[in-house]
This record gives structure tokens, C-alpha cells and sequence, in this order.
């Protein structure tokens, strides 16, 4: 089944089940959170799975509702933690209501999301909950993470490294295994699929970066926005470590202080090129990819099924945007 | 056993059982506000409950740890929402860290709650989580009724009654009825044992208001603070329900706008009196705890046993402050 079929068949679902009740106040914000649109990556990726290891993905469609739900909650309160007014093109939580109402309606989409695996039974439903819980642990070590990593000069490759993968990557890994639980895959297979997707993940997270400094702007997306923000991405830990001091010295005073926007970014991508950073990141990308498409390799499917993952990675790092 | 035997345990085990991990931003909160003291009546009563039904009361520390982490959480995002910076004498934890660290904090702290349930296997661990999160999701619920509240002028008593069921009473029978469960006893025990937390729950909060306006001044609290606050509690909905129209004025204009605050004691007082406000909240109070009584009575538990719960029940109401 082609990844549209997916979607379509979730957003059905989601439509059907998710129901403003009383208190109002409490479940209008989940709703319209929920409604806001985007991807649904992480709910698609856990029917995929489910599909694609002989399990009725219709069955899964709990566990992908949960993640979706688990996922919405964290950018409810994220939000508030980056003062962010917009989600997109559209008010966020706490800048619509206030925050308050944001505070708690992101722990009441938690509860949910938890409550969605209800549905489950046996150790199904321990395995799902234990997965969950332990992801979701993550993700608020992630984004402590990266709160952290605002107030420090120096953070090392390897920490920024878990902080996405925290952060982000393993709810997509989490998302498959899901699937994969549900089709009562096997336990080698559960873990080949979440590390397909952590791998992915990360690959995906640091694509972002690289498109953010050194991406096409055809798009009319502002390139450089993680400079100007003096965000640590992989390409600022990397030329750190590689720039000779007088360098060091000048990129280090670019990202502190106020700066003017445009040349802060031009200077900032030349010493990014002076040391071939991009290059140096695109080769991450390239080895996480090439990991994802090993773990592929490893599980207990038939040449199609894996050819529909390799398909579907190869579509998730060719983007340009 | 004591209450005193179980709270002891109870808090060996807590000692034990936080640990303040990486990312030290994110523990540190958390062992802070568990370490803060309390009465920690809820996973007391969670290990009371599976020694009464013939269970290890050991086996129940897990469900015990969860409620006790489940309520804190509560307190740090209510704290925000409140605005409140002390809690037990002491900061709260946005005040002493920030609003963010509350916030994430909180969140981590939430998830490890539901954590802890993965101590049970089978049913017992399904039937825990269920319970889990539905009280979990009531708790939000009464927690937004009670934000509602603040902009309505008047609110009808059963949605008072059900505010402060859903925003404190519900996690006591929660923790009654895990205890239950873990002992494996009976649906019907299980279900009679929450109602009695639930029952001596509410008389508890509505004892709260009556000592608030009406409690000895002899331990140093305070007299009057919810009518300072003109905060809509039982007192307050009674009068408005039987005062005549001038005294209903009367009382309107006086918990809205600004007044001299010892002169607004005493003529909400007066008010209150006037109508026999007070002795209808006594017979409230009275009427839930008869009904917690009850619930007793129709426990498969033996005379002794039955007596422990009445023991604790009267104790708990007999409090001045």
C-alpha cells in the first residue's frame, strides 16, 4: 500500500475520534492542535509497519493515534518553552488561548495518548506502554537537552548527536516498533525496525540542518534562520573543532552578541566552507542513511516489503526543503 | 498495622527510589518537590489498602510511588498556574528554577508516574493502568473546572461538588483501589473501596472550606484566606442560593471589586451565618462521610479490618486546621 493510502486512512480515523468534550476550555485547544495538519510521519510510519510485518495495519490504528496524539502534546509545551506564536502558519496553543490553558491541555493530550493504548491487551498492551513510556522519557530529556545546549559555549558531537535523536528521532524508531508489536513481529525484528527508524531520524534531523544553512531558497523558505538564532547545530559543533583559533575566536563572537542578520550569515557559511563542514555533514547524513538501510537488510521480510522502506527512506532524504 | 508503619515505609522506599539522573536540569526538579515532605496520605493509603485485602502491602510500593509521583506532578503545574511561589514553606519549583523547568519537569515527572505501574504484569498491570489514567485525565478535568469557575459568578453546586471530586478526590480512591487491585480482591471490593476514598475525599475538601472561614485560629493559619481570594467555595454557592436579593447584591459586589480584607471577612461571614451556611456545610461533610462509612459496611472484610478503615476515616475528619 502506497504511504498516501496511509495517511488518508488515519486522517479518517483521527476525524472520527477526536471529540471535544467537557470541560470545553480543556479539550477545544487538543482539537485544534490535532486538526492543525502536517505529515502524520510518525502515525503513517506505524501502519507501514504494521502492514508490512503481516499485521492488519488497521489494528495499529490505536498505537498510531497515541503517537500522533504524544507528538501534538509535546508541541503544545514546547511551544510555550520557545515563546513560539506561530505553529504551521497557524497560533499556537498558548498564544490563542494563554498559558495556562496550554500547560494543561498538553497534560491532558498526554494522558490520552497514553490512554489510547488501552485498546491493546496482554503483553501487547506491556510492550507498548513500556515502549511509550520510555520514548517519551526521552523526548523530555531531549528537549532538556537542548534547553542546556543554549547556555553553553562548547557542546560536544557526541551529545548533540543524542539530543536530536532524543528529541526527535526516537518517536519515529518508537513509532515502527509500534507497528511492528502490534503485527506481533519478532523481538529481532521489533528492534531492527525501531532502529531503521532512529536511524532515519537522526539522518532526517540533520538533513534538516544542513537545508537550513545550505538549502534552496526556490522554495521561499528563509535560508540561515539557525544562524541568525546562533543555534549549535552539527555545522557549528563541527567547525568549532576544526577552525583554526583566530576562526574559533570570530565564530564564537558571531554567535554571541548582536550581530547585523545578513552578515552574520554570510560570514558565518564562509568559515562553514572554509573547512568543508557542509560536505563533512553530508557525509553524517550519508552514514546514518547508509545504517538505516542496513538495519533494513537484517529483517526477516521479503525483497518487496524491504524495498518499500529502502523506497521510502531514499523519498524522506531526497527532499529539498 | 500503624499508619505511621506504612508512612515509614513508604518513605525508605522513596529514599531509595529517586534518583536524580541525567540530564541533572530536567532530576534535579523532581527530587526537589518529592523530597519536600507532606503527608503523603495517598500512597499510605495505597499500602493500607492491599494489607487490608490480604495482599503484601511491599507489592503495592510501586503503585504507592506512582500516585505519590502523579500528585507532585499535579503540584508543579499547579503551582504555575496558580502562580503561586511556596509550597510547604518553601519555593516552588518555578520559582526556584523557571517556568520552562517547571513545565518539562513536570512532564518527565508525569511519565515516570506511569512508569512505576510496569512493576505489574497481566491484568493486574492493565487494570492499574486503566485507573491510572482515567483519575489521571478527572484530575485535569476538576483542574480546569476549577480555572472555569474563577470567570463564572455563578456556579451551580453539583458542578462544585464535582470539581473538587474529580480535582482531589478521585486520586484518593484511585490510590485505595490500586492498593486493591494489587491484592487481588474481589470487582466488588475494588470498586466499594474507591467509593470510599472518593466519599472521604469530598467530605475532606469540603472540610477544607468550612475551617478555612470557620477553623481555629489557634495553629497560626490563617482565617478567611478563600474569602479573600473570593474563591467560590461551598460557603459561597449555598448563600447565593438562599440569600434574598440584597444580601445576594450584597454578597456579589463584595467578592467582586477591591475591599478592605478584614472588614470583607467579617461581612461574608456575617452573611454566611445569617443563612445557616455553616451548619449546612456540616451536614454535607456529615452526609459524604456517612456515605464513606457505608461504603465500609458493605466490604467483604472482616470486623477488625472494617475498623481500621472507620478509625482512619474519623481521625481524618476530626482535624481542626
Amino acid at each position: 500500500m502506497r504511504i498516501e493510502n496511509y495517511r488518508e486512512a488515519f486522517l479518517n480515523y483521527l476525524e472520527k475520534n477526536i471529540l471535544v468534550k467537557e470541560p470545553e476550555n480543556l479539550y477545544q485547544p487538543i482539537d485544534y492542535i490535532m486538526s492543525l495538519g502536517g505529515k502524520r510521519m510518525r502515525p503513517v510510519l506505524a501502519l507501514m509497519s504494521c502492514d508490512l510485518f503481516g499485521g492488519d495495519f488497521y489494528e495499529a490504528m490505536e498505537a498510531a493515534l497515541s503517537v500522533e496524539m504524544f507528538h501534538n502534546f509535546t508541541l503544545i509545551h514546547d511551544d510555550i518553552m520557545d515563546s513560539a506564536d506561530l505553529r504551521r502558519g497557524k497560533q499556537t496553543v498558548h498564544s490563542k488561548w494563554d498559558l495556562n490553558t496550554a500547560i494543561l491541555s498538553g497534560d491532558a493530550l498526554m494522558i490520552q495518548s497514553n490512554q489510547r493504548l488501552e485498546h491493546y491487551e496482554g503483553t501487547t498492551f506491556k510492550k507498548l506502554i513500556s515502549l511509550y513510556n520510555k520514548t517519551a522519557l526521552e523526548v523530555c530529556e531531549g528537549q532538556q537537552l537542548d534547553i542546556d545546549f543554549e547556555r553553553m559555549l562548547d557542546v560536544p558531537m557526541n551529545a548533540y548527536i543524542k539530543m536530536i535523536s532524543f528529541k526527535t528521532a526516537v518517536l519515529v524508531g518508537a513509532s515502527m516498533k509500534m507497528g511492528a508489536i502490534v503485527a506481533k513481529a519478532s523481538s529481532k525484528d521489533q528492534n531492527k525496525i525501531y532502529d531503521f527508524g532512529l536511524n532515519l531520524g537522526i539522518a532526517f534531523q540533520l538533513q534538516d540542518d544542513f537545508l537550513d544553512t545550505f538549502g534552496s531558497e526556490d522554495f521561499g523558505k528563509r535560508i540561515g534562520g539557525d544562524i541568525v538564532e546562533s543555534k549549535k547545530t552539527f555545522l557549528y559543533i563541527k567547525a568549532l573543532e576544526l577552525a583554526d583559533s583566530e576562526d574559533k575566536i570570530k565564530l564564537l563572537d558571531l554567535y554571541s552578541g548582536a550581530h547585523n542578520e545578513d552578515e552574520k550569515i554570510s560570514e558565518v557559511k564562509a568559515i562553514f566552507i572554509k573547512y568543508g563542514i557542509p560536505e563533512l555533514l553530508q557525509d553524517e547524513i550519508q552514514r546514518f542513511t547508509l545504517k538505516a538501510f542496513n538495519d533494513i537488510e537484517s529483517l526477516s521480510l521479503d525483497k518487496l516489503k524491504k524495498a518499500v522502506l529502502k523506497d521510502f527512506g531514499m523519498s524522506l532524504m531526497k527532499r529539498k526543503t
